[in-house]
């Protein structure tokens, strides 16, 4: 038996799932907050139940060290040497990394080069990265990059039309996020779909409080929606998405920020938020919406249509569609948010069932049997991504 | 019978054409060009042969007391009686204008109301209102904005997801461009179809060195794909279309320069040109593609990729679409650009044959008699579209 943990740390959190592998179950699974400060917060699941405990956590090593400690008392595991691997998801993995990758100490310094394209998510996965390391030198990791899944666009996707030594000199390109849950999708697709992936184009929606979609084509994504950061593409919870560039220097002379305060503006304060007016949350503004909120009406109009908008052309990107994929929390659970993006794409083959959009959180087909294009439901697993590209390059 | 000049006023520029009006034929047309500089271009059409002159135009009044003066001395027209109208094409009319109006000088302030938003081109306009009032007071004189045709795009199409109040004190939404061309396109493209415009959902793709896609449904803009400024949407000549916005910033610190700058680069030295290496012409560079250029290939692929998936967008957006129109410069000429453009779509209903793409500047249909979705080239005219609001609005 070989169990993975597998991780995702951020500046002041780390978040941690055991997998049983090859089974693919989930052995116990958690989140460290507010590290650094004096009332920390660890929470992780005993034979299904959340325990959570305010602990004094001074830094990701003692994180980790107390989660270790935590998997042998609670009786999760009976000695660690049971975790035969770690694997890290890591951000950005620039055009270095298209695939994961064991980690080295020459991949670690390739990890800090490209630290400068993701500078809050990059640095924080590599201190994750050290604090097992230090703990448990002698287990394998793995670095499980958002953008490898991407770096298979061909250059006419990636490619800003921009002066070209802004992407020799300083990597100014496409990059896109999500490629681990937009590659499980795709996966499950066509398991789901019973025909070889190499067969099938897919769009598959993440959509999440950060959102991309991702044309992928024989098991390759050859487009998506976010850019050279996961601020691109569609409206998200705080997020604005794609705007007119030129807006940039025009809200500076207004409000009189600089550049770097409009962006935090466009990251944090724009999207679903600023078009409710009140919240960032779907369900909240869902719930207001149906109670005849102009303002929560129209954020979901725009946030749909955006999503609606890259279904049609990812589609003509590909010549055609097989299958449009659903996940992430909004995609998985919300049926009003599926229903607006699905509306009226018969033209280009999307025969749907609302009778069988009524799901939530689980794997299920919306099409009716005859429509051309498939429409499915898959909850994303990044989780188990990481675990199995942990195994395949640790045996 | 009446006749009607139509102006396209720049900073040192004056464009004209004088049409007899209901038969909208040319009677002349020409350029001023250079104004205020020693050796300013007079050029005029005299009988369909063009007649070029260096003179020493200092201001547009100048520039309109030759033109007039050269009207009758070179017998184009009897006299100036004969002129029933001036048709101003204006830039940006913002929120204030919806339709073309006559121009009274509570419309030249509110013309100024908006300058802010189109800071290059609305003062020049202006400049050309005043001259012609100035030698002609007692002629009618009409504005024609290129944003109006696009005031009838619903809320969630024209609001960008950014904090409300952008919108509401600043006037932060989009506009879109290239309105008259759309419009004229799309009432032919209903004559041409033998259809009530009402009825017809199209995608108008005006494609020149400025380059926007619109879909119009009855008749109506209700999207297109550029936005607060004529920067964004899709790959132009030497403007980047959309980018990640998160950009600006970047580029700023690594080149040093302002936001300002660098929208100028975005401007102008992005687009076709960036990406070819050498030209925004579009024939050089398909003249380079053809001889193997790698560069000059990406930059066609780019270009037309992004109109591609426009088409593709705006089908869905309109829930499908009769027919794809293609105007301008590019879209009227090159059968090379429209092949790339109309590849693959037969997926949602275009199917045109390559044996009638072999065409350039005239109407010509495109599609195969039995497909659903027609494709029609119609060369533009913004300048009809000028003299008929003339007419309409002096009558």
């Amino acid at each position: 038996m070989s169990k993975i943990m597998a991780i995702n740390a951020g500046s002041s959190s780390l978040k941690f799932q055991l997998l049983e592998m090859p089974e693919e179950t989930v052995v116990t699974k958690g989140i460290v907050e507010r590290i650094g400060l004096e009332d920390s917060i660890f929470q992780i699941e005993v034979s299904g139940e959340k325990k959570k405990e305010t602990l004094n956590i001074s830094d990701h090593s003692q994180a980790v060290k107390i989660l270790l400690d935590k998997l042998t008392s609670l009786g999760i595991i009976e000695s660690l040497d049971e975790i035969e691997g770690i694997g890290h998801r890591v951000v950005h993995g620039g055009e270095k990394f298209n695939d994961s990758v064991l980690i080295t100490d020459e991949v670690l310094s390739g990890i800090e080069d490209v630290s400068d394209l993701a500078p809050l998510h990059n640095p924080a996965n590599i201190v994750g990265v050290k604090a097992f390391k230090e703990v448990l030198p002698n287990v394998p990791a793995v670095a499980v990059f958002d953008t490898a899944f991407h770096q298979t666009m061909p250059e006419q996707s990636y490619l800003y039309s921009l002066p070209y030594e802004y992407y020799e000199k300083y990597g100014i390109r496409k990059y896109g996020f999500h490629g681990t849950s937009h590659k499980y999708v795709s996966e499950r697709a066509a398991e789901l779909l019973g025909r070889p992936l190499e067969q099938l184009r897919l769009i598959s929606c993440h959509l999440g409080n950060g959102a991309s979609i991702a044309a992928i084509e024989g098991g390759k994504s050859i487009d998506t929606s976010m850019g050279f950061t996961p601020l691109a593409g569609v409206t998200m919870g705080t997020r604005s998405g794609d705007i007119d560039p030129a807006l940039i220097p025009y809200i500076m002379e207004k409000t009189g920020q600089t550049a770097a305060e409009v962006i935090d503006v466009l990251n944090k304060k724009s999207g679903m938020l600023a078009l409710s007016g009140f919240s960032s949350d779907l369900r909240d503004i869902e719930q207001q919406a149906q109670e005849g909120n102009e303002r929560s009406e129209l954020a979901l109009e725009v946030f749909t249509s955006r999503i609606h908008k890259y279904i049609g052309s990812y589609a003509a990107r590909m010549h055609g569609v097989d299958a449009v994929i659903f996940t992430a929390g909004i995609g998985e659970n919300s049926d009003e948010i599926r229903a607006r993006v699905l509306k009226g794409l018969e033209f280009m083959g999307v025969y749907w069932d609302p009778s069988l959009n009524k799901v939530r959180g689980k794997e299920a087909f919306l099409n009716y049997p005859h429509s051309p294009v498939k429409v499915i439901i898959i909850p994303t697993n990044e989780e188990v991504m990481i675990a199995r590209d942990t195994v395949r390059l640790t045996k």
